[in-house]
């Protein structure tokens, strides 16, 4: 499938990709810093190979409202530090037990669990004084960056993310309906997706309407890739994912697929991103990156 | 040993802990959220008899400044969330591997360890949370309100208490010199106790004169409070401790008493009160309940 229409989104992640690595990078304590082994760790796991795509995410909702997307960067990375940290608990042995991850040992398999555990929270620390730094903000309002700081810790806290992983723990191997799933994902998932756009949107000086409108947009799309990692988990060949396909069955853990089957799980996700773009609809060209993304969840395979 | 000089600290301390434990209380998400386990764990931890040393400290500089210590409280509570977290987590096996604590069995044993780690997690989170609620601290301006914040996430993360403690670990059953005990330590129980009082006294409006004192005062009490931490751990009842006296040393966990021998060690504790004291001299009445709170921590049994 390829309904990309023009934009060329590959080249638009890739740069995007760079320009965050090179903000992270930046930003975080050396590994000059005492324990090494820590500051090691942190980096191993927030170089990794990921996507990028909760800060792309932030960067794009401010460029939509016209926004600088350089002032945004720390926030951006934030995010991306906080999904680091969730990663690294969620796969540890107590949690998920997972050995691999995008294709290379997990950090406690590295590290051991103590400094794993450990680098987490650096992690999620580190992304909290990052969205106090003004210095790196120039012409952000300081309640401004108090209210994305917020709602940031609500997404990803017991709450938000936080909440969605223990209710994800607590379900295995127990029978999950779909309401349920959705609640799972909307709070692990679909959470930091969501505030990801909006802090974006705030801090580049969003109208309340334009607000709303990529909430919307963050929301559908949150699940529409969460839908689509289910299938990708089912279907996807190892090289792609990094891991074991499959590995959430084997685990008793339920998706998508195994309650809707996998032409449903299709059909909805394709539902979730016409709804996204719909969301989009009074948005202009700014919002062509957004829009190429909503059609790229689909059509990805890894 | 009594050196209270009048000044009514035990009941000080019990309507402080009185009025922290309610609005821990309020702030906190209740009980009635999905999986309410977590939130019982976060509630477990929070509420197992903690002194509240952090958030106190917090108050009386900011009182001992002239400031309003109501308008203080959610930051003196984001500080007790920051440690009760760092409890959580340092207890958990692949770390001190803690069955108890204060008398009562650790988080990880009532709730498992997924749930420890993620309670940890939610209350970290939720700490910066309560930073960013202007609503609950009217008069505080959000420029202040982010420094605050950014002190205290460098004070918490990788460079401050999760550095102190995965050098920490790491340094278990390895031989430590006494440079190395005081970075520990500095690190892992310091920098939280500094920053609580730099953070009343920022927030209530110090001069910079009066935040250099209060900053020595608190670098000077917090290595005393750990002085006399492990003065306790070797002399202590398990009673009055709460966990079997002489576990630092069964751990192969270097103390001061170790290094130095309990008189020096007791010596050093009582320098570093009179140097503390002595960082308060140009602070007047105001200052009562930090001088009391110094003295009480060479001559406290638990």
């Amino acid at each position: 499938m390829n309904r990309s229409e023009g934009f060329p989104l590959k080249g638009y992640l890739a740069e995007r990709k760079a320009v965050i690595d090179r903000a992270l990078n930046g930003y975080l304590p050396g590994e000059g810093n005492d324990p090494p082994v820590l500051f090691e760790a942190v980096r191993y796991s927030l170089f990794a190979g990921g996507k990028r795509l909760r800060p792309i995410l932030c960067l794009a909702a401010g460029e939509a409202v016209g926004g600088n997307s350089e002032a945004l960067l720390p926030a951006a990375c934030a995010l991306e530090l906080i999904h680091t940290y969730s990663l690294i608990h969620d796969d540890l042995p107590a949690m998920d037990n997972d050995d691999y991850r995008r294709g290379r040992l997990t950090s406690h398999k590295v590290f051991g669990e103590g400094i794993a555990i450990l680098a987490g929270d650096a992690l999620l620390t580190e992304a909290f004084r990052l969205l106090t730094r003004r210095e790196l903000m120039p012409g952000i309002e300081p309640g401004r960056l108090l209210a994305v700081a917020g709602e940031i810790a609500e997404a990803a806290g017991g709450v938000g993310m936080v909440g969605g992983q223990a209710l994800d723990v607590r379900s295995e191997g127990e029978q999950v309906d779909l309401e349920t799933l959705h609640r799972i994902h909307r709070l692990k998932t679909g959470a930091l997706i969501r505030v990801s756009l909006r802090a974006g949107a705030i801090l580049a000086g969003a109208s309340e309407t334009e607000l709303a409108s990529l909430s919307d947009y963050g929301r559908q799309i949150g699940l529409a890739f969460q839908i689509a990692d289910d299938i990708l988990n089912v279907e996807g060949d190892r090289t792609s994912l990094g891991k074991e396909t499959g590995s959430d069955a084997a685990r008793g853990k339920v998706t998508f697929p195994a309650l809707l089957g996998i032409d449903a799980s299709r059909a909805r996700a394709e539902a979730l991103v016409i709804e996204a773009l719909g969301s989009l609809a009074s948005f202009g060209e700014k919002a062509e990156p957004l829009r190429a993304i909503a059609r790229y969840i689909t059509a990805r395979d890894s």
